[in-house]
């Protein structure tokens, strides 16, 4: 616990001016939760000042105004570039506030004037229908974090200073939020961190000893638990406990002093003497009473420094008229008149604490990350090309086609060092291991003999979490950098639920004009559903893309490259695209090629397209469509039609191969999707489609059931069957495969002789043959592994 | 450092067949990865003898049958009820090898018997078409964790002590492992843990240095750190580290006497002399080499004690001569002919080391939790009804009437002990405070004055965690319990991946007959999309349920009542059902309640029905079908029908509420599936279908996409729009309200004169003036805040 000392850090009228500074917070907060009008109580409260509905929470703001006006004072006296990240977001109130007090609101929103006006203003838009909401949200300057979910502040911090040497991101972890799996592990992001060529996170614990309605585990175990478990986490903590604010700005003060020093110290250590040890970077743990300042007891109930004071402490004025009085006492107990002055301004003594222009934590440019967004630099993606002299030609594996290509784009942009891959341990096994050519894994833990591509500086960020993985991912694209996160398809749910506070943070940030744009967030998904070889069932599951497409349709983007020419196009077109989530998914094991890159980068420009050289209705009405999307079933199609033009060489074949997922849905739902005439013109109106998919077949049920063939379309995909098998069983067990395509199509003709029953009699005796050879022998039959496409 | 002591723990004859029985499970082990023949290794090894596909991991094995073996001796040393969870799951051949050698396996798989044909089938069924996953999976005996995805060791562990007080979890968690977010903050389960009434997790920190293609973190920190680490964590480490095997057995043996022997003595201070003070549980840091006894170089690489021992460290004997020849010698270095005797039996002085009948950690009972499962107690849930004089009575919120159902469960069960609730810190937000009338939140950290409803023992776990929270009722419901999960809408989807496991172990178990089913997974979603008011934009996600039905439709339900007496029947129905995953939807604010219990029930029964009462069609043929699924959509249409009742009186309405979403599933596809007839007789088969949903409005189509009557289905619900406004207006946002559906369905009428015309523009009108008055005063217009049902 930091003492008082003799030699103080602030003089007395310093404090007095912080103190202020922070009451001034304090009473934006109150008054944005509460008031309706009388901005400046220059009358008494009446109920009519009040809103309605009292929305927003208390409990977390005076601790997080108490960071923030003290952070201001080290920002001007270090003239520090930092940025502030709001664990707990729903202390909206705070980061609005300050933001104004700062003037970075007024100039973005001029109609929040700073005066009279405006503060009425700024006090009605709070929570209230047609203006702004309760957390730390996109609307509000400085913020990259909104904290609805809690659990990733840490990590979007980290991410924020990764490849920015000069930034400090000031990040207020909540206690409660330190119980979530997310944050619990992002403490470890200090060995991920290198001390020359990256910022520094300066983690604040909030802890004010509760949540909603319980008491934290962090404010409950022994000091001593917590000093040992914040330094077996690998950091220094600096413990700042009180509730007597003369105290705790001194102490606050002090400690920030310190900190700040070690963290210039640690960094001039790393840059100058070259130490790249891994340091123990400082944090503070503020420890000091949830709804401090607010009212101590209501209606016999103790507020101050409980649970109770996480919402709206004094919930209902309206029907308790000794609450008005009580909310009155409370906003004049931060002196307003002694903060504004009549026309509503901060007094000009107080508003010299702030920093200046970009200094301001609510207008540095970091924060906005779109103002800072260079373009990658690309390499010609066709330089990668696979040679596919004919269809059917195999390759090494599609993704290590592309880790060549991800390689050099790593190369071309180490002098800007803003492009980085992301992967939970996986980025070599999903077959990007070309970029450990040019690059290593950062790491700042112990290294020892045998350690390979393991670097205190690397374009490569692997640790077995993939919350981590897409928390850092995120904090690096907010801040103007680009990325690629690597992962097994199935286990990329685990960040479902970021994924959703991401894509709505980017359908919000579109509508604000004065938010750049910023790089899209790019997922590879290898190691799929089909090809769990030596993993099985609990590793297949396609339906991250379900969820995908629940997002609005102008932020999400969804790519399934059948061949390795085509996943080069489509990653080139994910790397150049701003805003949106783009998803691709891709197989790492050897398959055949099937365009070559001339084919491909039209095919994949066009996202969907008929496939001529395999199909046999020369341009005319076919009999049937053969609809493919993804790398596995687009081998089982063809090779269905392979057995098709063999043996019922009058049926006249289209084959349909779908790149880009968005283009089945209707124009009017998704900007790729097609016309109806297009769509039409595809799939015609009336022939039988087989549709073979990489995922679950219902979502292309969905994408399409306002099309006019709709009624003919038969999807086949993963139907939740599996375990450790063969790969081409993996498709028979799910009908997917060439055998089961070939006999449902020959059930939707509209006539079938003779050959097409004897093939259906043959195909299915195939299928049990299949299932004793790969019983006997644990791999798949001879025609399946050796099969080419010869048409 | 465990180091040797004079005393020693084990005697030489027992130290050398306890690492013979270790021996013997590392054979069996590497066996199963690559011996399709020569199982005793009779004759020298030949390539014909080689599986052609590979498939498994070794790095993780040795480690975790070395723990298995030690564990079999303090089960017997101390009569210990103990059970065995392997974090890294995909040691799968350790767990098959040890349940074999303790005689399980050929008890549950006579096939697999205990001699040499017996050893020949259990190495091929591993890893091969028609055999065994490669994980901890269900057919494994003694398994409640897979394991595929990392992370969820702990929590299910600590799931399966709560109300075991006699139980004891071995967890081996892997270093890896130890990285994701779910199993950092597992650690702190132990203050949830009450040493009187529950059982103890003994979790072994499996630190063998890495995991797939990296070091791990936790071992390269320093020692001090990693103890610093763990202590503040709440544990007390014991060290047990090398790789001298006869240095490590005895260490091993020492220390696992020193911390059973500390369990028991906390659990006798806790129960003899009631000391509930929160002990610091002792766990084992087990620091041995990644793949200890394999291969130490192949090809010129390390591969003992380094990342390259994860899986087959000798990967292609096809194409490498001499590495046969290595295999053979791995494989003959644990000397096969002292395990085993000529017909392929464990010798006899071996197998006695394993403990006898239910002791043995592959018969335990409680890892095959429906043996143990016993019918929860419920009250008559129509003792809680809602006393409905006449439609649309406003009730207190929904879920606050459950709160009384629930809190009854809790108390007509508080012998059995067999009955939990859990949840992130929301069990009052989301309306169930009755139960803290009877009962507290568990809680053993330190406590305070105010503190509210926290006691070392209590039916309900909160945690800000909902891994946490899934993690444990997983746990608590494989050993055969009870539970609710109650969770906001948005942040389950936290859980997506968890859920998703889950699912897939129940649909697995469920073809397994000796299995015995479970109690469902019960997910009650309070604080729904459509009610954020404190929160906006990033607490709106209905999306979990398109989510939940990608999984078997034999193991998932979801339910969307609309009232309180619908709620409490639905609920009733899911807490008796087995091994399902079962979603209720319900909100928490006053709303609107509409049926009866009689006619609730029935409806329940039904799970989708025509309301009588809102219709006029009187039985006859509608003119428009107006669906509903949710509270607010219900309250909406009910709302648009009373409109249109008033305006367009000649207007025929059948009005049908859906209450099991998985009625509109065709029967083929889900077991609840309405028949053809039965769908067409409520929806027709050509009138429009005005369809107001709670989620994602799409999930319907897909649903009945296949339905007669399909192209007329008009689905409003949820498209991603929302922030911080009044509960009408979220309606609004996104075209559910009452107005648009009347508009929605004058637009569908095949014939429309003046009198729609004139009400469309009334209503167009109407939403204009609602979008002023919530602007001016923050809350609905007084004719949407107090309109009433009144036909
Ligand atoms: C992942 C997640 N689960 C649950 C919630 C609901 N919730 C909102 S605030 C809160 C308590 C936050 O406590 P803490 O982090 O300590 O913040 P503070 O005390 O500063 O308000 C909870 C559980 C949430 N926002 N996110
Ligand atoms: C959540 C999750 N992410 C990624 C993987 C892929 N994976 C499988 S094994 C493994 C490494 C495991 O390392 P560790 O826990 O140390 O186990 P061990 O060393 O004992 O094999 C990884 C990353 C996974 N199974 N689960
Ligand atoms: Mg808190
Ligand atoms: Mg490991």
């Amino acid at each position: 616990m930091t003492t008082m000392q003799d030699q103080r850090t602030l003089s007395p009228e310093l404090l007095h001016n912080i103190d202020a500074y922070w009451r001034a917070a304090n009473y934006l907060s109150v008054g944005q939760i509460y008031l309706y009008d009388n901005p400046l109580l220059k009358r008494p409260l009446e109920l009519a000042d009040i809103k309605h509905m009292l929305l927003g929470h208390w409990g977390t703001t005076p601790g997080q105004n108490f960071v923030y006006a003290h952070l201001n004072r080290i920002i001007k006296k270090f003239d520090l570039d930092m940025i502030y990240v709001s664990g707990p977001g729903h202390g909206g109130p705070s980061v609005v506030a300050n933001t104004y007090l700062e003037g970075t609101y007024s100039e973005i929103y001029p109609e929040i004037s700073q005066d009279e006006a405006g503060l009425r203003k700024l006090f009605i838009q709070f929570s209230f229908p047609g203006g702004i909401p309760s957390h730390a949200s996109p609307e509000c300057p400085g913020s990259i974090h909104e904290g609805g979910e809690l659990g990733y502040s840490l990590s979007h911090s980290f991410g924020a200073v990764f490849d920015n040497p000069e930034l400090i991101v000031a990040c207020v972890v909540g206690d409660g939020e330190a119980e979530t799996g997310p944050l619990a592990t992002a403490w470890h992001s200090n060995k991920f961190l290198n001390p020359a060529s990256d910022g520094a996170v300066l983690p604040i614990l909030h802890l004010n000893g509760y949540k909603i309605a319980n008491p934290t585990v962090l404010a409950r175990i022994e000091h001593e638990e917590l000093d040992q478990l914040l330094r077996g986490y690998g950091w220094t903590p600096h413990f700042v406990e009180g509730d007597d604010p003369e105290l705790m700005h001194e102490a606050m003060a002090t400690t920030l002093d310190t900190v700040i020093e070690q963290i210039k110290r640690i960094q001039h250590n790393a840059r100058e003497n070259g130490d790249l040890t891994r340091p123990r970077w400082p944090m503070i743990v503020l420890k000091s009473p949830k709804g401090w300042t607010g009212p101590k007891v209501v209606d016999g109930v103790q507020i101050e420094g409980t649970f109770h004071a996480h919402q709206v402490p004094l919930s209902d004025p309206a029907t308790h008229p000794e609450h008005l009085q009580q909310l009155e006492d409370w906003l004049r107990s931060y002196r307003p008149e002694e903060l504004f002055d009549d026309s509503g301004r901060l007094k000009t003594e107080l508003a010299e604490l702030a920093p200046q222009g970009d200094r301001r934590m609510g207008a540095n440019p970091h924060a906005n990350g779109g103002k800072l967004l260079q373009d990658l630099k690309l390499p010609d993606f066709r330089d990668y090309a696979v040679h596919v002299p004919q269809p059917g030609v195999q390759g090494i594996g599609d993704t290590h086609e592309l880790g060549r290509f991800i390689r050099d784009v790593v190369e071309m942009n180490s002098d800007e060092q803003n492009f980085r891959v992301f992967g939970p341990d996986e980025t070599a096994s999903n077959g990007l291991e070309a970029v450990f050519n040019v690059t290593d894994r950062q790491w700042d833990a112990r290294t020892v003999a045998n350690d390979e591509s393991l670097a205190p500086a690397g374009r490569v960020m692997e640790m077995l979490s993939e919350h981590q993985c897409e928390g850092w991912l995120e904090g690096y694209l907010l801040t103007g950098r680009h990325g690629l996160f690597n992962c097994y398809e199935a286990f990329i749910h685990i960040v479902d639920s970021m994924f959703n506070q991401h894509a709505k943070w980017l359908k919000v940030t579109s509508g604000l004009p004065w938010r750049h744009k910023i790089a899209s967030l790019n997922y590879l998904l290898a190691s799929h559903v089909w090809r769990q070889d030596h993993n099985g069932f609990t590793h297949q599951d396609p339906g991250f893309i379900d969820h995908v497409v629940n997002k609005k349709a102008s932020v999400v983007r969804v790519y399934l490259p059948p061949d390795a020419n085509c996943l080069l196009s489509v990653t080139d077109h994910c790397l150049r695209s701003r805003h949106y989530v783009n998803v691709v998914i891709a197989g790492k094991h050897p398959a055949p090629q099937w365009l070559t890159m001339e084919a491909a980068e039209k095919h994949c420009a066009e996202g969907i397209g008929v496939w001529d050289w395999a199909s046999n209705d020369d341009g005319g009405e076919p009999d049937v469509v053969m609809a493919c999307c993804g790398d596995v079933p687009t081998l089982e199609t063809l090779a269905a039609v392979s057995i098709m033009r063999e043996h019922l060489p009058e049926l006249k074949i289209r084959v349909v191969n779908v790149v880009d997922l968005m283009k089945l849905q209707p124009q009017t739902e998704h900007p790729h999707g097609l016309s109806d005439d297009a769509f039409d013109a595809l799939f015609t109106q009336d022939k039988p489609v087989i549709f073979a998919f990489h995922a679950y077949p219902w979502l292309i049920h969905r994408l399409t059931y306002r099309r006019t063939n709709h009624d003919n379309f038969h999807v086949r995909g993963y139907k939740e069957e599996g375990t450790i098998t063969t790969p081409f069983d993996m498709t028979v067990l799910n009908d997917l495969d060439r055998f089961h395509l070939v006999m449902d199509t020959i059930d939707r003709l509209p006539q079938t002789g003779e050959p097409e029953a004897t093939l259906k009699r043959q195909l299915a005796d195939k299928l049990i043959v299949h299932r004793q050879y790969i019983c006997k022998h644990g791999r798949d039959m001879p025609e399946i592994r050796e099969w080419k496409w010869s048409h």
